[in-house]
C-alpha cells in the first residue's frame, strides 16, 4: 500500500470518569471511532468529541457496543439478530446527529469489543449489524477484523469496508487473533510491533504465531490514545510509516 | 380552526416491560411522540414502534426526556443547559435514524415529562432543547405546551413549533397547567373534558380553574392510549370534533 | 414426600412498569423469589415486596439476577467469577437489608433466568454464587435446578440447599430442563402437568421427554404469577396436591 | 477535642473507569465512605473497597447517593420521601453485606453529594434517611454536615451521629457551607485551610465568609484522595493536628 489509515477508539469517557488521552491522540491519528453511550461514553462527551474531531479534521467513526457501561462491552450478551440490529442502529444514529449538529457527516462504523470480536466469527451477528449500518446510511464505510465475517457481511451487503490490522497483536495462522487469553496475544517488544506493522502494510503479509506468512488485507490500523506509552508508540508507526514512504491519510 | 392534530406519547414499553396499547391507539391519531431510551423505550421497542407509525402513516415524533428510566422522566434532573442540549440531541438523533432505516423523515420533536415541565417555564432549558433540534434538522416542528417558554424558544431559533391543548387537564388564570400535585389538576368528567375540547379548538379559548376565560393558542391535542378507557376517550374525542366539523390531521 | 414447597418469583416491577399479579400469587405460595433491583426490581418495589411477604407470612428468598434489566437476566453475560460473587452478594444482602428493616430475617437465595440456568451447569458460576450467599449468611437456604451444579457447589460448602422442580416443564433424560428452544419444552397441557407434579412429588420420579423414568430429588415447585391462567394454575396444583395428602409448606 | 476523625470518600471507580487514590489515602484516614453503586462504584469495587479498609483498620461507612451514575449523584434528583427512604436502605444494606462477608460490621453511613446537601436542609429527606439507617441498624452512626436537618434527624430518632467540617470550604455565618456556585466556596490557601482546621479542632470555632464567629459541632473532617495534591494536604492536615496533640482515631 502506498497509503494507510490509522483509527483510534476515544470518546470513551463518561461523566465524571475520564479516560483517554483523546487531546493528544487526536493530532496524531486520521479516524476516530467515537464511543456511543452504551458501553462508554454520554451525550455530553459525545458532543465534545465530535467536536474536536471536527476541528482537527478526523474522519468520525461510530464506535457502538454492547449495553453494559459495566463491562465496558467486553462480556459477550448474545443479543439475538434483532437486538443486534436495533442497538446498533440506535448508537450509529445518536453519533450521526452530534456529526449533523456540527456540519460534518458520520464517515464509518466500527464496533466495539466483544461486538467486534464475535462479529468477526458470527455471521447471524455480522449480517445483523451490516444491516443496521445500511439501512442507515449506505454510504458509511463498515471497518472490521481483516478477513473476517463482518468484512464480508458488509461486502455481501454492498458496503464499502475497510480491514483492520491490529499493530500489537499477534496473529493465528487462519488471520484471526491470539485471543487475549492467551500469553503471546500481545507483542510487548514495540521495535518487533513496528517492524511487522510496517511490513504488513507494504507486503501485505504478516508472520503468525507459528511463524507462518498469512496475508492481511486491511486498509487501517488500529492504535490507541489511553497512556503516555500508547501515544509513544502512535508516533513511532507514524514515524516508521513516513520513513517507508507510506503516507498517512482516513479511507 | 378547522383541523386539529391528535397526539400521543407510545413506544413506551422497555424490555420485557409492556406500557401502553400502542396497536390500538395508533388508528386513532395523527401524530406519535416516540420514546428514546432514556426515559422509557429501547432500542427494539423504537425499531417496532416506528414501523408500526410508518404503516399507519402517522407523523413520528422524538420524545426525549430525563436519563431516569426508573424515575419515567417525571423527576426533575436540573441538568445543566449543555446536558440538555446534548441529551435531547443524542436522543432526537437515534430516533430519527430509525426513521431513516424505514424510509421516513423525523417530523416533530416533544419532550416528555419534566423536561416538557420545566421547558414550559425555564428560558436556559428551553432554549437548550430548542438548539439541539435546531442544530439536528431544522426542519423539525419543536411541540410544547401552548405559550410556553419552549413555544418561545423554538419561534426565537426559527423552528416551526406546535401548541399542545390539554383535553384532560384544568388551566390556571395564566394559561399553565394546574399543577399534577393539586386535586383539580384533572378533570375527571368526561362530558366536560370533551365539550372544552371541542370549544377550544372553535374558539381558541379556555374557562381556567378560576372561571375566567383563557387564550390558548395551539395546534395539537393530546390524548392517552395506556388503557381500554383512554382509547374510548379518544375515540369520543374523535367522533364530537367530527361533529363539529374539525379536520383531525397531522400538523 | 409429605410436603412440598411453592415458589414463585415475584418484585419484577420496576418505576412505572408493573409485571406480575403478586398480591393474588402470594397468598397461594409459601415461599417468595424477589427481585434485586439488577434484571429486574427497584428499591421501592422491594420495600413494598417485602412487607407484603411479610405480613402473608411467605419465606423471603433473593433472586439476584444479571445486571441487565432490558435483557430481563435472561441473556448469558459471561461473569467471570469474582464478578458473579461481587454481583450476587450485593443483591442478596440489599434484600436481606429490607427483611431485616421489617424484622424478618432472609430465609433463601434463588438465581434468577440466565445466571440460574448456567449455574446448574457451569461447576465456577455455581461455586461463586454458593461462596457469596455463604459468605453472608451461612443460614441461608440455596434453591437451585435439581440435581444441579449449583445444587453440589451449596452442599459442597456447607449450605443448606433446596432442589426446584418446574411443573409445566419437559425434563430430559439426565435430569436437565429441555431447552427453551426446543418445541416440547413447556407442557401445555394442564392436565398433564398437575398430574405429573402430583406423581413427581409422591415418587420422586418424572418422565422424561424420552419416555424414561427420571429421578428428581426436590424440595419446591416453581409456580408463576404472571397472568389470570399462572394463578388459576397455582390453584390446581394446590388443589391435587392437597387431594394427594401433600401438605404445602415453606422449606 | 482532644480527638477528631478523618473521612474519605472512596470506592468510586466503575468498571473500567477508576476514580481516587484510594490504596494511598486509606492509611491516611480513619473513617471510609464507600459508594454502593448508584451514583458511584459498583460490586466488584465495593468487594475491594471493602477488603482493604478492613485490612487497613479503618472504620467503613456506606455512602449512598442518587441513581444517577452519568450525573455523579450530584444533581438533585427530587425524590420522594419514600423512594429516597427505600434507595438509602438498598445501598446500606448492600455495602453492609460486603462488610459481613468480611468478618467486619458497618460502621457509619454519609449521604453523598446532593442527596447530602439537600438533607442538610431538607427536614423531610433528612428524616427519610435517617429512618432507613436507623430500620436498618440502629448501632450505625449517621455522618452529615454539622449542626444539619440531617443531623437533627438523626438525633430525633435516637441515632448516634457525627458531625462533618470541610477543611477547605469557606461557611456563611449560619453554619452551612457557602456554595460551589460561589467564587469564594472552595479555601484555595493551603495554610489557611489548615490553620482554620486546626483552630475549629481545638475551640469549635471557624471564621465565617463575612468574618464573624460560628460555632461548628463536629466529630469528622472530610478530605479527600482524588490526587497528589489532595494526598498531599491530608498529610499536613495529620502533621498539624498532631503538633496541636489532637490525636486522629475513628468515631
Amino acid at each position: 500500500m502506498a497509503f494507510v489509515d490509522l483509527n483510534c477508539d476515544l470518546g470513551e469517557s463518561f461523566g465524571r470518569y475520564t479516560l483517554g488521552l483523546d487531546d493528544q491522540v487526536i493530532p496524531l491519528i486520521t479516524s476516530a471511532n467515537v464511543a456511543c453511550g452504551m458501553h462508554a461514553g454520554d451525550p455530553v462527551v459525545m458532543a465534545q468529541s465530535v467536536e474536536r474531531c471536527v476541528a482537527a479534521g478526523v474522519a468520525i467513526g461510530a464506535h457502538p457496543g454492547y449495553p453494559d457501561l459495566q463491562g465496558f462491552g467486553r462480556r459477550d450478551m448474545n443479543l439475538s439478530a434483532e437486538e443486534a440490529y436495533a442497538f446498533v442502529l440506535y448508537q450509529v444514529s445518536a453519533l450521526a446527529g452530534f456529526c449533523q449538529a456540527n456540519g460534518a457527516k458520520l464517515h464509518h462504523v466500527k464496533p466495539h469489543g466483544q461486538l467486534y470480536n464475535r462479529a468477526a466469527k458470527d455471521e447471524v451477528l455480522a449480517n445483523a449489524i451490516a444491516r443496521a449500518v445500511r439501512d442507515f446510511d449506505s454510504d458509511l464505510v463498515l471497518v472490521g477484523l481483516a478477513g473476517s465475517c463482518l468484512i464480508q457481511a458488509g461486502r455481501g451487503l454492498g458496503l464499502r469496508t475497510a480491514g483492520e490490522f491490529f499493530a500489537d497483536r499477534n496473529y493465528q495462522p487462519d488471520g484471526s487473533l491470539v485471543p487475549r487469553s492467551q500469553p503471546n496475544a500481545v507483542i510487548a517488544n514495540e521495535d518487533e510491533a513496528v517492524a511487522r506493522t510496517v511490513e504488513a502494510v507494504k507486503s501485505g503479509i504478516v508472520t503468525a504465531s507459528d511463524g507462518s506468512q498469512v496475508a492481511v488485507d486491511f486498509d487501517t490500523i488500529c492504535v490507541h490514545g489511553d497512556g503516555p506509552q500508547a501515544l509513544a508508540f502512535v508516533n513511532r508507526i507514524r514515524a516508521a510509516l513516513s520513513a517507508a514512504g507510506v503516507e498517512i491519510k482516513a479511507i
